[in-house]
């Protein structure tokens, strides 16, 4: 292997190279370090460097599928022995974490070399990556944009070749939204398809799934043939696995009935690139033989940010209530970005009570969606209702979340449906914007039918491909 | 078919006989009505009769299992369209539900006919069947002491062969403890195996089970293939099932290890009855071949019951909340006891923070339990502390809860814990007090692993019938 080639090649490709011999772990390690070291300065996607771990790491990587491949975690839920999680906020302790959760066994068991930690909003409760502890993640194929959050530092890192894949949860959004930013493969698994333990059961109440950002459809499929799977004691389980996900991808989809939107579930347009994504990849899809209709979900206009956002913020209060217990005090007023107090503060008023209604509420929407798709295998949609946006377009140092976010309030018109109903979606890179930016568009399948999803985003992959559509300016 | 024989028949006997035609399910009808005329106004075990409705059902029964076998639905999540469901209590309107619950509709599919409603106290909320709607269910093995409770009605009119098999549900034992005080069988599947659609997705997040209460295992077994399974929409599903459980009832469970208790959690020892019925539940175990251990899992002292009642308390007041929008107006005093009341205001009180925190500790214990059950098949303990109190014992006019529970404070120290986690757990007839009363003994088995304790439950029910044992009184 040339290393220069390093950046061109998906997880897998790596692996394979370091297969036949002709790169070493050792090497590989190397390289992303360099490159991290090279352009981190300007994209500011990785927030704590990992080297001695990783360079320990690189020796002897487990005999996994991704057997030496340069990997980071997301700073948010990526407990790993030795190493702090900080979640984006200066109000966490960042105490080391005595053990690595299940999830990162799994990725060390894949075999990958875990370099780093990526750049989160606070709290990762953006769909932008900035804050006051680590300021902002930069997009790579233009640093003055977003990369999406919250998994915004692994969507640049990815974006830019620093690794091929990098860790990634979602919430709200947070791997499809950086998936769309940075012209990623973004798939958000089932709910409770990758584990939360050993610290977690559940996390929002159900509405965070774990996985990976990646450049291929194939590295998605592999790696969460790598971490699925119930672990001892999870509260619930995802739907049975046919077989594994790499095979499904080898499989033709079929002839599947796809629904498809161009407008937001309020009626309102999206950005013309966003529209454009939608049609031209609608004719694709007519293109392959599947059946496309224009059908959206029953939704109620403004309901899954309704149900969303409270539910959300109790989490918030939650999460701040239970590092104050840590730590034996509240936060000081200089620890919290006055938009995340703002959130604490609505947060802290909604009633147990309520948060079982937001929660009995949310349960009848799905069984709504869940018909819907009784008869859609998949449903269609741009991932965000713009392309990118600027960083700085949200209002870190404004208390009142609806004035802060007001810039974004129809950025993200659904993402979180997929959250509160528990089924996958997949974010592809299958369209660009007039000024060369990213523009995802957005599968939601069945509730456990990944299969469909990966089938399906294989045959898009190969019919056209954007392996060679990547920044290069980082190469 | 004899028709005095009828209350000697388990649900699957009967159906035989009316394959074999024996008897109709028109003659089978008659009879659990009659009985009901008969019996129940010394048991108030029916609170709803729905005659007519049955009438017309054992008709035309589905070709299910339980073709033609008399059945009651519990008045809680008993949902059967043109029927009221009223939970018990004064403050719910008692519209007649639209549509039958999922859970109906399959019981329907299986054959049974459905003739009424069975007694349960206010909002489920005791581990006795009182309320100022209803009034005491009675224990047909003596009726001064209590069926147990919530589905107190189901336990009384199985356990007095007004009808074979009944509907129950369980959010903190309502299925075991009168299993337990009316000598029959109650098992408590896993989280989200049975359906709760299309009304809800889960209740009080994930801790309520629906089954129902039989005299045989092989009846349990049976209704649960009946009725098992996802519903479109589901929140999360239950581990897969690998066969019929009425299949896994003929297959031996080999030789398990089984850990049993002779205190409870806190230390504390039970009623000698229960110690008696541990110890010789245990030997014959032991004389069956199993590994006997006397071990428990690695909880706190009040730690189960420190999470279930904050919950409970919170669910209540959703669920109080919910009537009040529906009915436009609060509860007025004299619609709710006033230890319903208590609860009430305790529930108010949790935050939603709060509330996240109950369920972070609850999955977190639900790990240390499924970490002890990774080396036990079973754990057996007591259901109850003591055999079924007398009728009276809880102060419905106290508003203080802790005042009015405290004489069942040591009442139900097991039976919370399976909510917690989600794990199965079944009682067993096995054992009867000094003054013959029924003491039940509970098998708590591995999330997801109804087909162990299914096995088990039968190689009891063989080695130590209790076919025989039925209160005679009502013959």
């Amino acid at each position: 292997m040339a290393i220069s080639e390093y950046a061109s090649h998906d997880g897998l490709g790596l692996a394979a190279l370091v297969k036949a011999g002709e790169v070493t772990p050792v090497e590989l390690a190397e390289e992303a370090i360099a490159r991290i070291e090279r352009h981190n300065p300007k994209l500011n996607a990785v927030v704590a460097k990992l080297y001695e771990q990783g360079r320990a790491m690189a020796k002897s990587p487990a005999k996994g599928p991704f057997h030496g491949v340069p990997f980071l975690l997301k700073d948010a839920f990526g407990d790993m022995a030795g190493t702090a999680t900080r979640d984006g906020t200066c109000f966490r302790s960042g105490e080391p974490a005595k053990h690595d959760s299940t999830l990162a066994a799994r990725f060390k068991a894949s075999g990958v070399v875990i370099l780093g930690k990526t750049n989160v909003p606070e709290y990762t409760l953006l769909p932008t990556t900035e804050s006051a502890l680590y300021g902002a993640a930069c997009n790579p194929w233009n640093t003055a944009h977003s990369t999406g959050g919250s998994s915004g530092g692994s969507g640049s890192a990815v974006a830019a070749g620093l690794v091929p894949l990098a860790h990634a949860n979602d919430s709200g959004g947070s791997i499809r939204i950086p998936a769309s930013a940075c012209g990623l493969v973004g798939m958000k698994p089932t709910r409770g398809r990758n584990p939360l333990g050993p610290d977690f059961g559940d996390v929002v109440a159900g509405l965070c799934s774990e996985h990976v950002l990646t450049r291929s459809v194939r590295d998605s499929a592999a790696m969460l043939d790598c971490t699925h799977g119930p672990d001892i004691g999870d509260p619930y389980y995802a739907p049975p696995v046919e077989r594994p996900y790499l095979d499904e991808i080898a499989r033709p989809p079929g002839k599947l009935r796809i629904a498809f939107s161009t407008s937001d579930l309020d009626g309102k347009s999206f950005h013309p690139d966003c529209v454009a994504g939608v049609q031209q990849t609608a004719n694709l899809l007519a293109d392959l033989g599947h059946e496309i209709v224009e059908a959206a979900p029953p939704l109620a206009a403004g309901e899954a940010a309704g149900l969303f956002l409270p539910i959300w913020a109790t989490y918030l209060a939650w999460d701040i209530d239970a590092e104050t217990a840590r730590r034996g005090r509240p936060p000081k007023e200089e620890e919290l970005q006055p938009l995340t107090w703002g959130f604490y503060e609505i947060g802290k008023t909604v009633t147990g009570a309520q948060f079982l209604a937001l929660r009995e509420q949310s349960q009848l929407m799905a069984r709504r969606i869940a018909q819907f798709m009784q008869t859609h295998d998949a449903w269609l949609t741009p991932t965000l209702a713009t392309p990118p946006v600027k960083n700085g377009i949200i209002d870190l140092n404004e208390r009142d979340p609806l004035v802060g976010f007001l810039p974004l309030a129809d950025y993200v018109p659904f993402t979180p449906i997929q959250n509160l109903t528990g089924q996958p979606a997949i974010s592809l890179p299958l369209h660009w914007s007039a000024d060369g930016l990213p523009v995802g568009m957005m599968f939601s399948g069945r509730f456990g039918d990944e299969a469909t999803l990966f089938r399906l985003a294989a045959q898009l992959e190969a019919a056209r491909p954007w392996k060679d559509k990547y920044p290069k300016t980082w190469n």
